[in-house]
């Protein structure tokens, strides 16, 4: 990886807030764009940090690559600048990661977020490998995602460190769901002389996450309220932590909205529920998910819509 | 489970800091009763809260009920009454757990703590028909103890709160390693009134814990360093959260003594390196371990007082 | 382990079929010796090769102490050498497992049963001395039971031939479901000499483990078709393996009855099962459980009839 | 789906053993046509009923779309309709399968393999949904490719034949490692007219899937041995199990190669050994392991030759 050159956008920025942005869909499953924009809009008045494009939470496994490109070039272009954008470049295994950074590359991104190989079972060779490969490809940073719930690894903070040192990755998403390693991830990295900028996608103990040392926060949630994950973080930079768990408390309840649907799993529920909130909220004209996945119908959009009234959302959108 | 008379001893003192006790064995693995006495006081002068005998770090699954006993009689005996002792009543099924029960309870214990059934499959009607039986059986509070690693099954927030209404459960001991789950539990029991008191077994990111509303922790590295896991319940409830990460981040660096052991897994590493820091610490005769497992020996031995002598254990012992 | 005098019921004799009997219970959940007196008449005129008391499909697991005592006291009764009988020692570590086996010695059993520990983990260091600890300590053969749905680890082939090697056990009761890790050890075994009995627990396939070289099986099923099992066996013996596929064919078939119950998993649902059948054949005088578990009720009783019927039982039972 | 003209290639054909082939390599990394043309004639003289490329053994995800391509186009054209060929289409979710769909589409296959969706979770539903596109997108027959090691999800054989029945797909390839759930897939397959023809991914246990009612083998050991498998499989029409047998016992034998690396897993173990052995039998010209794995070496390597002679294959090759 060659360091891209340090502008208003450099990887340094991406402290704080970082939703990791839906892609809003037509009806007939399009991209929407108008949406996406509002979305994007939404998103820069709160204030986040950044934006991470072609995420999990972005259906990003559900995308040919031509999807892949439009989502990129609408919020690329979108942002224009304003705040940092990470691509995701999620794929099976090494080739054809950097198949997709080469392509993200194309645009003015300044990270790309990658995991360990998946499908084919590797171990602890293969995975070093595979970054030292793909931070060696990109000439922009390279994150890594840790997300043992799709990719059945889990990333160990030892070598996480190695390829730190190797300057192979710049950073960690971390949506593990193992607040143990994560804590050593943040000592480890504390004693290196913190080569490694640290995220946390657990949307409901991003308080937590902060006392251990974490950088900040890559919530799903946070593309229904970026609001408040941008309060949280501010008042966990000022050390108020009352406020922190006050706000960390709200949000959790608003997390809520992704146990209503029945019968669903994965991102047909968690995916499904911030699209029908943002639908509910005025920000997106569907809740329309990508193939092979239905949009949550039925008396779970009602308990999505009482539980945004509760949390203070959904009166100020109407 | 009929409430027991609300004594000095009673269930509601127990938040904050709750070690799991060590089991200290002589060379030839009897119970090592002048280890344990001086374990026991060790603690009582940190000013713990209570102390929970016959846990997973007690090695409650390696003991025949004849040790069980008399494990039970000598920390009941030691404590005399300062504070609350807890009682494993650890088992594979209903019956069996109730018949620890009857035991435990010849004994001055202030509750019980039980894990769903595990060996055999089962489900929710299961698990909610057994801790049932047990809260009927039981005379003094149940706790019910969430610890997947052994169980194979997470405890449901929704579960837990449906057997607190009924008065089977007077807490839990989470010990899930899901911080998520520990969020929305912790989250469900305030909006229905604290009927559970939330105690976490994660060592490392109690920090996190007493955020999300933990009322206190049961930590295993407790046996080694009380008095840090006693300032930092101190400084939570006084709201002081810097001193609360800093003396979390100290314990953090000391439970690294876990992970020096080579080739060893589960209580063999975790619990055995608990013990040879207390023999290293002049606490415990020995290291030894119950069969079929074997004490630390070797480089392991060196590393470990290494990271004590770090954590401004050693110096003080010796 | 010292090995059994030879007699008429030595280990050697147990090959073939040997069902893990059944606990059957009267409606009050107490041991209904008749319909358990009735279940082991039925099997012995059927031809079985053997029997196996306090397997997990006898609810071992649910049972305490006085009960163990109780069901193995009334099958060695019953069964008065007519056949070896095998007692499983199932507990969570060596110590208990070594107390059960000093329990079940004092009735003429013909060999133990034990797992690898479970609840707390171990690796293959603690699997390895626990085998050879109880080994020491019995005086009757030892079988390994390996059976990684409750166990949650798996036997290794290397492992189990080097505790043969050694003398530690004598034959293993493969349940783990993992049918290519059955023909590793089973070519092993032969190589090494045929120093293990293998016995195959998975009622479907027991067609398939003969040809891959197991010795017989120990068939949940064969509780409610102890004939089908025992045909079988004779024309694997035989070499007409039409008649094999032929009878485990329909065997298979009368095994769907453990699908029928619905919203009940592990026991309660299979060994559910066949206490239905076994009281729909006149055999047993209930379909109770152990606490935890409630019986089959409603329409899922009516399907298991369908079934009885289409596999040529029912009416030759009425 | 639109079921393919009925030529002498079509997938009625599909019986018998179709090994996944694998994808050799030049030292450089690049396909290795000459040696893909060798394995391909060796296969064709043994006699094997199909080829199936693309598949997990052909590393199909660490292919770029490029690689894929021309991998399809060396094997379609090699083969050139002397047996029906598979293309497997594996890829996260429906969307991204059906582009790879389109793509095989344009050589003269005869059916795609597709696996259920991975990375993202999802539940039955999904699985329906995904199938259905994929089967209406399809102008060939589809296959379900049940492969839980690598996608984490077992496809139900109940969804299985309703697909069948719908007409979304035509076949299973079953590398489930789950015989218990295969037996009951193939009785239900009969009990419904046979809709499904079912193959088995498991190599050393060909025989037992024979009489569970498999109709054949796609046994990545097929690479190294393909007349071993062409043998067993006409043993097997003629039922003559004794000779079924025998031979899967020398293929099992055979199959150790597998377990000779030290310190790999998944396929660079299993695709690296069959990859070795062919490069020793003077087939492939390198044992290359496709980007982030790497090739084994050293001792393993004396091991597989060991076993390959043992097996009586490298004498006839050197």
């Amino acid at each position: 990886m060659t360091t891209a050159s340090t502008t208003a956008a450099d990887a340094t920025r991406l402290r704080g807030v970082v939703p990791p942005i839906l892609t809003p869909l037509t009806a007939e499953g399009e991209l929407d764009v108008p949406s996406l924009e509002r979305l994007i809009a939404r998103q820069l008045e709160a204030g986040v940090d950044g934006l991470f494009a072609l995420g999990s939470s972005g259906e990003v496994a559900f995308w040919d690559d031509a999807m892949r490109e439009k989502i990129l070039e609408t919020v690329v272009g979108t942002v224009a600048g304003q705040v940092p954008v990470l691509a995701g470049v999620i794929d099976t295994e090494t080739h054809r990661v950097i198949a997709h950074v080469r392509e993200a590359e194309k645009h003015a991104i300044d990270g790309v977020v990658a995991t360990a190989p998946f499908y084919a079972i590797t171990g602890p060779e293969e995975v070093g490998t595979h970054f030292r490969a793909i931070g060696e490809a990109a000439s922009v940073p390279v994150w890594a995602y840790d997300i043992p719930v799709c990719v059945h690894l889990k990333l160990a903070a030892e070598q996480l460190l190695e390829l730190a040192a190797d300057g192979a990755i710049t950073g960690v998403k971390d949506s593990s769901g193992d607040d143990v390693s994560f804590r050593r991830l943040a000592a480890k990295n504390r004693a290196a002389g913190s080569p490694l900028t640290l995220l946390t996608g657990h949307e409901v103990v991003v308080d937590g996450a902060y006392l251990s040392g974490a950088d900040g926060s890559v919530p799903g949630l946070g593309n229904v309220d970026p609001a408040g994950y941008v309060r949280m973080d501010r008042a966990a930079r000022a050390g108020d932590w009352e406020t922190v768990r006050t706000e960390q408390d709200r949000l959790a309840a608003l997390m809520e909205i992704v146990f209503q649907p029945v019968g669903k799993v994965g991102p047909a529920a968690g995916v499904g529920a911030f699209k029908t909130a943002l639908r509910e909220l005025g920000v997106f004209s569907t809740n329309t998910m990508s193939l092979p996945m239905s949009p949550i119908e039925g008396d779970a959009v009602g308990r999505i819509r009482t539980i945004l009234s509760e949390a203070g959302l959904l009166d100020a959108a109407r």
